[in-house]
């Protein structure tokens, strides 16, 4: 029987599947959730996904559209002309043929991510760079026959102080209309107490900002009242260029084989971008229902419309409202973004092209919203310590306190912070996506089904877990309703923690030979040792799901490179022990302290001052957005931590070696008495 | 016989001729000059004229494609099908079946108009906004792996003071490979000591800016070397707008019917602006010249083609080399290429959108060349009296001088300034075109075969004169050697100034009834007197060129016009006498100072006192593109200058009225003494 071989994107699933069956068939078959309201019926249009073509190295195949059944006369309902030559299919319609990587657009999803970007509730001052000055002029005369311009500027001179004011091109295009059409009374937007970007008639009390997060995998909006500092509605999306590659190096080399790669990348974010405030945007009108639209005369046959509906309270916001923009994002997205050559970044000594803050026209970055509004970039520290890793700090203030704190943003790179008001370094390790739930055999990401949660009979060794999307654990349900798929980030850690403390797995990370199981069983040609986490009963994939050797080995080379970056830091500062640790991002909503300190995932510290910060990297472009002064601190701040490359530091390999143990000698983990016991720990 | 009305446009010659004719035979007999190399054998395609579409009220006709001839296969060689769907056509193949409004663009135009915008050579600081700077980094290190940016920033600093600067968003997408590729040697451009504009490998010494007059009629370019100062080209063409009306209130009014009329407008001007840079840019690449192809091999044929000829001392200048551009012109083709609402501007009490110079990225204004450069626009004075006469001010510098100086600027319309350094006014006047030669029965442009010069015998009112384009007057030449086609601006007031003196127009402007001569003669319907300048036989038209009473009266507003706003400008400064005439323009420099005098254009002075300062307002423009402080200056002047409506003036109607008489009484004018004679005077 003749196979392909399929890759589904973003998810990075994958696998070998017979030729014929529907790309639908392969999904359920590889794990991939796909939306199908209709059942397969073809009427529903829901599965829509989009063939990628070329040569995929990193996966040694070639994709093709030759490579899936021809066209249905059922998929021209859901699919237009412009849309079919871009190569989008529906997954029930489309037969596969030969191999296919195939990328399963936001909408088509069925289990959509659990995105753990919700804003925090951190202080924040309020001083918006974009204010509002409500102001009513003269109209010209004989006697006064002066220009518009200069007429506003005189009054916002004499009510607030305002001078040497300059108006953008596009905003003074609208200034005579807007001027008369309000009756000589005019809303004015201020951008830094600079540059007038936006006039509305009359008097307008309200304002709005987006902060914008992009991470290497998800992008999230925050959607801000300027006046209010109110967040109004978060929006998040897969990062689109997840397709060029998951990792940032993945990305940069796509850029050095393509002559296009760069522009490519940034529309796609771009698009994305515009897409996170339309959604954001949309959020402030009223839902729409359905009603019967009024007969218009005789014979007229009755139709259904759809109208808003009736009601107050809500914002009714246009992309023309964003007044103002912040973003934070590592420096190659940085780079990629803003179409700045990334390939140095790659390289050592791994220079960006620039540190600092940037302002930027958001009609010259191609972003959809009032035409004289100002993206702003927060600046990075380092080439692989970026803006997000400054938004962290000028959310988290370490620069403020006596405390030595240790900040851990674990993404798909870890970027880590270490000091106090005396002095900040910084450094990143490649920690991968390992602990994100990626390249393991069933790693997932968080999203209904994935495993979230786990322990391990300490005699038993028998495993009971929780699945995201289900609130009974296993052991309070029958197997067929656990329905599980995989294994995501905290899930992880959990299960590495708990197979060490259950002894399971030795500190090496090799598994115990001596334990003996029914879960412990050996599979595939090279008879490799795996343990079993779900039986296949419990899973909707219909097999197994365990953890093996290899994935032990991934989860180890990631946690060494975190725990190993730590130390190093710790011993550049001379520093002893941490007072602090926070750890950033959404792992760190997810990950579970104990456990943490279990694996030795950093360097020890004491239970409760281990802080989860959320996604403090987002509230960082929150604080910039509602107050101007952290984007001066955050300027200043990228010039002051000082960047650490742990590679060429002394010791790397060495350090790294031993970090990769699970998890260190007993007297260097004090906190961990009581919770692993001794015989585990004295191995 | 079937007659049609025809415009050829920017001329503006129209008449009616008959149907069946072609473009080229209209052209002729309504005097407008069309290449035609190949005399009209439709092989050399120079004769190709756009075909307008629309109602155009002005002139009362509906002019359609569907008027002209259909489409001859000569054409297609010439014409390709974009420029056959806009409308162009070849005049020797399209016949006229209706009425037609045609435009015959610049390249088609067989006698290309004399522009006297010639660069003079003032005075002028060396301060420019632009300036560059030559560096050397040290590439990065992991000691010290700043970034590019940064890395320039401080040698910037360090070699040459530089602080705080920013950069152009698509100048830094250059840094990365500019800086590897120069092997860390770069120059860069700095734009107000603010701003990194460009940057280039290695070191450069050169750099460059084009400084722009956009008049109602014409538009000239000044390609400047901003290092050492020079004008290197200067390129003019007609102002593309003129299609949609000659002066700028039609412009105004065409805005105000047509919803995309401003875009249209603002889109034509910006292509003209296109051509001027792209033009000057090619005038410093060697010519190219025809050579043999090499032969490739054996039976290729050989073939001709066209290389650049070799030689040194050519800048070879692309339209990326443009690194600063500065841009006089009146207030309504400032709000115009700017699509600032016009409209207010031409409505009591004509306020202007913004008096303030401004400082453009090229790209938003759709101006092609280096991306990151800057367009500064100066500023506007009042609604009537635009950044053009704040460039003549910055050129003469009234404001430093102890003498009292009368400014007039004539264009399409008359700008005046009056003063010195304690107070300056300024004021507009409707002159109109007829002083340029505009709206008269044989007016026409300073283009070859317009009578420039004219003097009438006080005997026998003999008439000798001189056409544009042929150094022998009259009286030397056969008849038939003339070939003259109208008279232009300086030839009609030397014409006026002669008709007076010699007694055949009197002080009212009306013909003198006792006078007697073969050359006054009663034509047309109302059998209107007129007088005959050049027989039909001197002419290229073969009709006598005449003026008529109607002519002289258009001539009389005109001039009226402006010695009314010049009266009452002393009037309100309470100065009784001039001490300097300063005529800018065209106009000036053609302009016979006595002549001048004799009609009463403006008050009486000194002749040696009346000077042409040529075309001071594009002077300006340069002034402030190699000395940064001369836009402060334009700023400050700007709002200095007193702008007076003299329309709202006590006894406007009556100076008006009295204005209008030729000259005004002799006392007012001592200095006429001599050349008027007293009878004449006294009249």
């Amino acid at each position: 029987m003749e196979k392909a071989r399929i890759i589904f994107q973003p998810s990075g699933r994958r696998g070998e599947v017979k030729k014929g069956i529907t790309i639908i068939e392969a999904s359920r078959e590889l794990g991939v959730d796909i939306e199908t309201l209709c059942g397969e019926k073809k009427v529903c249009g829901k599965c829509k996904v989009h063939i990628e073509e070329g040569f995929f190295e990193k996966f040694g195949i070639r994709s093709t559209r030759e490579n899936v059944s021809p066209w249905q006369e059922e998929e021209e309902k859901f699919i237009n002309e412009a849309e079919k030559e871009k190569g989008n299919r529906l997954g029930c319609c489309a037969r596969i043929q030969g191999d296919l990587l195939i990328f399963v657009p936001e909408e088509s999803r069925a289990g959509k991510q659990v995105v753990s970007k919700a804003a925090r509730d951190i202080h924040i001052e309020h001083n918006p760079a974009v204010k509002l000055y409500y102001i009513e002029v003269n109209p010209p005369s004989f006697e006064e026959p002066t220009g518009d311009f200069e007429r506003i500027c005189g009054e916002l001179y004499k009510q607030y102080g305002l001078q040497n004011l300059t108006i953008d091109f596009f905003t003074l295009r609208e200034l005579p209309n807007t001027l008369r059409k309000g009756h000589w009374k005019i809303t004015v937007s201020v951008w830094m107490d600079k540059e007038i970007i936006r006039i509305r008639s009359g008097k307008v009390e309200d304002h709005f900002g987006i902060a914008i997060d992009i991470g290497t995998t998800t992008v999230a909006g925050y959607l801000c009242n300027l006046r209010t500092m109110e967040v109004i509605d978060t929006q998040s999306l897969m990062n689109p260029q997840c397709k060029y590659g998951e990792d940032v190096m993945s990305r940069i080399t796509y850029h050095m084989m393509n002559p296009d790669g760069l522009k490519n990348m940034s529309s796609d974010i771009v698009e994305g971008l515009n897409t996170i405030i339309q959604e954001a945007v949309k959020s402030t009108h009223p839902p729409k229902k359905r009603v019967k639209k009024k007969d218009e005369g005789e014979g007229t046959e009755q139709e259904w419309i759809e109208v808003p509906e009736e009601g107050k309270g809500y914002l009714r916001l246009e992309v023309e409202d964003i007044e103002d923009i912040t973003i934070v994002c590592n420096t190659a997205m940085h780079h990629i973004l803003l179409q700045l050559d990334p390939e140095h970044v790659g390289l050592a000594p791994f220079p960006p092209v620039i540190h600092h803050g940037l302002d930027i026209k958001s009609r010259d970055l191609g972003l959809k919203v009032n035409k004289g509004t100002y993206v702003h970039v927060l600046p990075n520290e380092a080439g692989f310590v970026g803006a997000d890793n400054v938004g962290v700090l000028i959310a988290e203030e370490p620069y403020k306190s006596d405390e030595i704190q240790l900040i851990i943003d674990i993404g798909t790179n870890g970027e880590l912070v270490l000091g106090n008001k005396d002095k900040l370094i910084s450094s990143s390790c490649a920690t991968g996506p390992a602990l994100e739930g990626a390249q393991l055999t069933y790693g997932m990401r968080a999203a209904p089904g994935a495993i979230e949660r786990i322990k391990i009979d300490l005699d038993t060794h028998d495993v009971d877990y929780k699945v995201i999307g289900r609130d009974a654990w296993k052991s309070y349900s029958k197997p067929e309703e656990m329905k599980t798929k995989g294994i995501c980030g905290s899930g992880i850690l959990d299960l590495f923690a708990e197979l060490y403390r259950a002894g399971v797995v030795l500190k090496s990370g090799r598994f115990n030979p001596e334990h003996r199981s029914k879960r412990y069983q050996k599979s595939g040609a090279n008879n490799q040792p795996e343990f079993v986490i779900a039986w296949a009963e419990e899973t909707s994939i219909g097999k197994d799901i365990v953890i093996t050797q290899k994935d032990i080995r991934q989860i180890q080379l990631a946690k060494g490179a975190l725990y190993c970056g730590c130390k190093l830091m710790m011993r550049r500062m001379d520093v002893k022990t941490l007072d602090k640790v926070k750890i950033a991002g959404a792992f760190g909503t997810h990950v579970d302290r104990e456990k943490a300190l279990v694996m030795g995932l950093f360097p020890d510290c004491e239970i409760e001052k281990i802080i989860s910060v959320g996604n403090a990297a987002g509230d960082g472009a929150r604080a910039a957005l509602l107050n101007r002064e952290k984007r001066e601190e955050a300027n200043w701040v990228s010039r002051n931590v000082e960047y650490i490359e742990l590679t060429v530091e002394k010791d790397f390999q060495e350090e790294f070696a031993k970090a990769m143990q699970i998890p260190h000698m007993k007297d260097q983990f004090p906190h961990l008495k009581g919770i692993v016991s001794d015989e585990i720990l004295n191995q």
